[in-house]
């Protein structure tokens, strides 16, 4: 990115206006003026960094994990995706937080709720489960499976391998606006109440309950199947769709209400044909990108990131980025999209356009 | 508030487990059971706290200000109100903003142009004017006017005293989610395209242009004047309106939604009868409030704040609020509620209720 | 209008066809080819007519009618504006129905509800009160007011002159629709509850009541005063506002929606400048409009409507209107073009536009 | 349904009352007081009867149709099914046009638009299709397909058997409003633009396009393949979920709003377990079945009607439901509920419930 001018030149210093600064600090306060340019900023000024999480490294270090904590102890046993410009916040973007999560045959992760929403993207392995208020739906690779809001949740492994999967969740938007609550279920796993395939059933396959009235802001189905996925995304390749920017792109969908499944985070899939060479574009919204199969490059302004399957990486605010595959790869991505939205302060521009760039939301 | 027992107890520290731990770093990753309970935390912890700023103290800070800087060189001379528990911040509370902002009669502040979405509370002075979108009005005590995202604005002071106001704005918000944006106008003055009270007459009125489409998340209107504001709380007093918590509490409204006037920011509007003892509620919105008339107190917590004309205080997230009043007062508030509930996070409580505290958005 | 070409040739009959038509007819069965051309028009075919009702003509019947009937005997002593191309029907257009209403001193007119929307536009006379929902609002002349879906309402008129206004009602909807049903009220005049004054300072300041859910469809606002009306159109004149086709024109808005006052009905008020010659527009809502004040002429195709203060007078579906006027008038309309457009069929055409005619909606 | 009193009394006729009442209709008015008992009733009152369209019946007429007409001559080749409270309507319900339509092998209905929307439910046959805006989509028994308002659609079947399907329109309310409108394509049959799928991959998968914007009011796919809808309903039976009233009952839903595909119709679909006996419900939305599959008995009031497969019934607005199933039995549905609940008028009761009736939007 090029180095933007200030929005505003600190005025000069003198002796006197030092001494009175000095009594308004007294009084908690500051001049504005002081600090305008870096309050009040020409373009977005994103304090994080493109990085990438390499598969083939974390998965040692996960399975190292898994011997040295249990996930009672750990309550959920996560490696944290801590953002390299961000050290020791526990942040992968400015609101967004992300994790390594595995589960090995014959562990539970205790029931909990809290008011931060969270999304499971499967990366390996199958026969775990997550239970959402009282359904338990089987993790295979590439389900992308929510945790809403407020609601109990629980992990199991009951099958004969390690699961692991991407955790995305919201935690530095509920800290930020101070809105955090937490509780645990009274019991380590909630009690099963539905039949598998419930909620998928009643909310999934084109029809709603009879007079159904959506109860808070979430998807009321809470996996969406790869195989639905991957089904609609070679579907649309097959018959030409294709954006110069995004290959063939798509976002998770409520069925209840056409929006995004979660309130804070927005998430796609997008399919990347072999040689596919991508046009650039950039948005503020900071985006975390799994791999979920193939291999290819994206270039972050003038970062490079070669990934492969299961690798993970982050694209900063306002950044440009084009992506590049050398085989057919599916790219999924999370971002707090749906909340700038929300706030009226998302934009996004494609760059490269034939003409002049095109500037959404201005 | 009591003290509230962390949401997980962190595990034991052994030598594997703390090797382990550094390579994670190398790596930019590290365990979630080491930092979880102050992630996820079983209630709001918010760093600010509960503070006031008096009037009687600001005022001869603010005229000092004007003899050293001049709005054109300041951009705006605004002494921002920082937090006591932020300091350095340039936070009130950790979304938002506040500032005084003081213009002299022949001065000008030049026009720009932001994502930051901002409001004026008017507390001293009159014959100064705010333009938006080549409308100017003129500002009088207790009106209450917006200058939404990204639109032109600049003030001015043609008249003969000197104008105070208050200023909130969202720049935490827009810089979290890396969204700042910010543009002078060519002219240091935009130029007048509109009558005085057109937007009112438009919008403000009980009727909307016909097939009217609002452009944008912000009212259309810009300038909620007092006397409409003060005669709707004069008359639901008279008629014997009152609420146990609040007096009588109105929030402002865009009338081309019945939203929030801003996607970003709620404000409201009370007036405390003389004598008024209320009883406590808290809310994860943490609060700024101008006493626009009157004297009281405010408990938060165990803090006692006395305010007078035109003093400023903030309430964190969460914390107990009561108000009394010696007098009757009036009340301008605000806060990031209405971002908030549109990221489903909102709760509220209200406490001394006749039987149990009732949640809001549980 | 150009005569349309029926959409489908009907085809020819032969005994066969016609003996087969006769074996359907016994099962509740007919051949569609026989009807498409009348069920599936190219145009809008409105079976009404434009139509005009001379204030100076209906007055003296009106108080005949007070003569004749009292308003306990009457339920609403009302002549209903019976469209020419409907006679029998009780309906003004397809759709709706519009009547005078007159109270004289001293009477009432008891307390019922309905699901059929109301509303009233104040021709003459002052002194009279509509109650709805337990607050009474006196009715003065151009005052726009309500009487929501199935809230209780009466009328009383404890001045000293006769009070006229218009009724528009939905009735022909509600019955259409099969939704019909209506309730007295256990007293001829239902208590008074609130000041009169509540609702408009609660709802129609630019604020509304703190944490405000809206309770049905239709405005808490009730009434809609003609001092605020005449202000917002005469304040928009003198800035130099005007539409080529319809002069000044409002439209009249829910504070908590901004949307229409009541979902059935839309209504709107628009001033035409002494000397207005608009240009011709033409729309699916069929229109009814009164006279507030001023004089002028309304061509609807090739009919001349010369209409002066308190004249009624109807437009039909998809006909071209303009409008002249001789002086300053006020023009009051209401029509089910907020129906239309919750279904999805709502068109619109600008006629004599530089262009082509620009249509909306198709 | 028990009779239900008149709302309001008609007074006693004069000699001075009947001339006023003549001069009156001179100028297109009459006296309210004449017609309240009938515009204004205390419940709905609907003109339609409950009927049913035996399939047994209809199949060889509409063969015999077959000979007697092509789908070119007739446009649509389609037997109405008239309600015969309502001869000579082409009414089903006040509201819904009804009618059974055959495609004979090698046969093509040409292509057309209309404002009014509609609705395909297979009944028989397979290898016909429904082409919509470029798509064609082959129709199966059970699919439910939309064609919605003023989109180009044309059928056509190149397959080997006799296609025979339900349509369902809003025509009653297109002309009711006055808002028809009707084209014909240039050409018979409409360019192929997509692959078949490409709608039901693009929006029907949980997953929605980037950046989606919803065009019009209806549903972006058009075609509810059976195979889905059944698998549903299978599934929610064996779960055990069960409504007293309805059976497993589901409702058609736009994956883009979660609302009804069609801003005028609503459609549903249930299944009743062998030996379903329910319990009694009303609803003003008069609602038209099609017994998809199975046998049962629905009585109407003191009515029955006995169905079997691909029977056709009608049950009249406000009037008491129950169905009775002998074997497991799946009825589709359509209604105007949308348009009654978009207009704020829709009421709906729940009869031989545990305690009193539950009355829904009152």
């Amino acid at each position: 990115m090029t180095v933007e001018a200030a929005f505003h030149e600190r005025p000069g210093i003198s002796e006197a206006r030092s001494q009175y600064y000095g009594r308004l600090a007294e009084k908690s306060a500051r001049p504005l003026w002081e600090v305008l340019s870096s309050l009040v900023t020409p373009v977005p000024r994103d304090r994080t960094s493109a990085a990438i999480w390499r598969y083939r490294e974390m998965r040692p270090l996960i399975s190292e994990g898994a011997r040295l904590i249990t996930p009672e102890e750990a309550e959920r046993r996560v490696l944290i995706l801590e953002n390299p410009g961000l050290p020791g916040s526990a942040q992968i973007t400015q609101t967004l937080y992300a994790g390594l999560q595995m589960i090995a045959p014959g562990e539970v992760a205790p029931s909990h709720r809290h008011v931060a929403s969270a999304l499971r993207y499967v990366m390996e392995g199958e026969g775990a489960y997550t239970a959402v208020n009282g359904e338990r739906t089987t993790m295979r690779p590439g389900d992308f499976i929510l945790t809403p809001s407020w609601q109990w949740h629980d992990h199991g492994n009951p099958g004969g391998s390690e699961v692991v999967w991407l955790d995305g969740l919201d935690i530095p938007i509920a800290n930020f606006f101070c809105t955090s609550f937490a509780q645990h279920h009274p019991q380590t796993t909630q009690p099963v109440a539905h039949r598998p395939g419930d909620a998928l059933h009643q909310f999934g396959m084109g029809l709603l309950p009879l007079e159904y009235k959506l109860d808070g802001m979430s998807a009321p189905v809470f996996v969406y199947p790869f195989e639905r996925s991957q089904c609609a995304l070679q579907h649309l390749q097959a018959s030409g769709h294709h954006n110069p920017w995004h290959g063939i792109k798509l976002q998770y969908s409520n069925p209840a209400t056409g929006g995004s499944p979660m309130p804070t985070i927005s998430a796609f899939l997008q399919l990347l044909p072999a040689g596919f060479k991508g046009k650039s574009y950039r948005s503020t919204d900071a985006t975390v990108f799994c791999a979920s199969s193939g291999r290819g490059r994206t270039w972050v302004g003038d970062t490079e990131l070669a990934w492969e399957t299961n690798d993970v990486f982050v694209v900063p605010s306002w950044q440009p980025v084009r992506h590049e595959a050398e085989e057919e790869s599916i790219l999924f991505s999370f971002s707090d999209r749906v909340a700038q939205k929300a706030l009226g302060i998302w934009r996004e521009e494609y760059l490269e356009a034939d003409q002049e760039p095109v500037q959404a939301n201005v």
